[in-house]
């Protein structure tokens, strides 16, 4: 057989495989449910419903891809938040360490009550004493090293209800939900209360979100050189709280656009369910409600229980969401499981 | 023939055009110069030997495409700069049209002087009257509002030197620049000393930029309901200058690493140069030197030109960049032309 015979014979058997694996790939993409861990029901009838008319391009609510920005809150969104923000807890195994540093916090409050392991009492003191615990431990090194504390303890912290690695308290629904809404074009975004860089190093790998599209809650920052090179420092000093009105603004500051889809779980999340669904168009708000008690905890006005110190999902926000057509998620009745590590027969829940 | 053997020879056509089209392109792509407005000379060199060594997954300096983060300031470095910086005449343009509704401005300084055509005056009052104009033109609108006041701006207003819209007055080489470290996996961002959201409106179209990649000054805003939705009303308020330190403090606060390559023209960009060299591995920190008297406009002190009051390249700013092997451009020597307007044959340097 001739060179050029064989290179044209080999074009085509390669032409035929190549054939064969697009058409393999398109009817395995057509018949696989993108939200397995999700039931049947309103809540994913809506996101389904939702991402078919803006990507569709002959939907009169088509929305060209850049125009496509879905942003999430993170705790009780994303992971859970219960007994307590992971930031939280973070700060605290970060006094203990500190400790031996700081001779002065085995009489100074909030910290004597922590070091005698008394969380409660140390809490007691709120948002102040919370404030002193995070400046504490939050600042006083270059950003870069802040970010090598926060693997370092992620890399060995365990939650304090199920033993796991936190990297594995998140939600399975709303991973497949992250991953449709980009297979479909979506710019996904975290839009959180908690830190900045608490979060940065490690979004990326566990929901597939890179640091730029991560906003939070900030310190300040000074433009330093440490050990001649030039660093940003974290100052004891509150720049941005991300919450509540915080949200949209901040949402306008470093994305510029009202989102098309918002994910929340509390009162928090409020202003910027509404500012995406006073854009133009069709939008997508969602409320993940706790109903779940045997799966995960179930907290909160809005299903009846008390005020929890966390994600207060309050009566008036889930009236709100009800009268404005925003969908809420029962994590109880909408999610076939909750976490990445259960069995998916684990739900009893069909409805 | 059969139906079947009909589908197996239209599935060797399509596999054997297919295979065609690949290797055409696959030619094209190695051939094609990708900054074909750029002299060969040490300049496009050092870029070109940049993205090599950081993409060609066999470099020891070979950086994954997520960290690819390239920032550019605009005014001076993408687009022109002289003989002011676009946001101040679009804020000298603003107070025209708005004088109408203040009658107390025929009286009132900076505005007075500005109102009879007398810009020289109007400036001479410095910061504080720049200051007193942008606020009283940039506040008080919706920040949607505020896009579209930009837009209607930018459709109808002329370089007062070439007559030209302001998008014609970007620089051909950098657009080039642009494309070639986004087809390399690249992901570009502006940071710039003007204001967010008089650049967001047009960055897209003009340099390939989302609005969520555009980082800046900006002012205040407020979460309220307008017309019964949820808005975000400007304030006249600073809320950030992103000039100096203030470059890597919104690199850090917004896009969460340091920048692999950066790209500037003036000391408001020297800090941000100095952070993104002092990460680790190569890095590329450059700086366009305006030497260019025909096809632009000469100034600065690097040029051996008095102070300019735009963009100022002071001397020690060159020393440093000279000293740390930052890479400064001569538009007069390492450009074939400056504007894509301008013929590709209007340049007689060759080095």
């Amino acid at each position: 057989m001739s060179s050029v015979s064989a290179m044209l014979r080999s074009t085509r058997v390669m032409g035929l495989g190549l054939c064969a694996v697009v058409l393999l790939f398109a009817q395995a993409h057509a018949q696989a449910d993108p939200l397995p861990s999700w039931h049947e029901g309103p809540a994913k009838r809506a996101i389904l419903d939702f991402v078919k008319v803006t990507t569709d391009q002959t939907s009169p609510d088509y929305v060209p891809p850049e125009a496509r920005i879905a942003t999430f809150d993170n705790d009780g969104t994303l992971w859970t938040e219960q007994p307590l923000y992971a930031q939280l807890l973070f700060a605290l195994d970060r006094v203990k360490v500190l400790a031996p540093q700081h001779p002065e916090w085995k009489t100074e409050e909030p910290f004597a009550s922590l070091l005698k392991g008394d969380v409660k009492a140390t809490l007691a003191g709120g948002t102040r004493a919370i404030s002193e615990i995070l400046m504490a431990t939050h600042a006083g090194m270059t950003t870069e090293e802040f970010a090598r504390i926060v693997q370092d303890w992620l890399a060995t912290a365990k939650h304090p209800k199920t033993g796991r690695p936190y990297t594995e308290m998140v939600y399975q629904p709303m991973l497949e939900l992250l991953d449709y809404l980009r297979a479909n074009g979506f710019k996904t975004f975290i839009v959180s209360g908690s830190g900045v860089e608490f979060m940065r190093p490690w979004t990326e790998t566990v929901y597939g979100i890179p640091p730029e599209q991560v906003i939070g809650s900030s310190i300040k920052t000074q433009f330093e050189r440490r050990d001649g090179k030039s660093a940003l420092v974290r100052r004891p000093e509150v720049n941005f709280i991300d919450d509540k009105e915080g949200k949209p603004i901040s949402i306008n500051q470093q994305i510029g656009r009202r989102p098309l889809a918002a994910f929340g779980n509390s009162d928090g999340d409020r202003q910027m369910l509404e500012y995406t669904k006073d854009g133009d168009g069709v939008r997508l708000a969602m409320l993940v409600l706790h109903d779940d008690a045997a799966r995960e905890i179930a907290y909160g006005p809005a299903n009846g229980l008390p005020e929890s110190h966390v994600g207060a999902f309050s009566q008036s926000l889930y009236d709100e969401a009800k009268q404005n057509s925003w969908v809420v998620v029962s994590m109880k009745k909408d999610w076939k499981r909750v976490f990445p590590f259960e069995h998916q027969s684990s739900s009893s829940h069909v409805r």
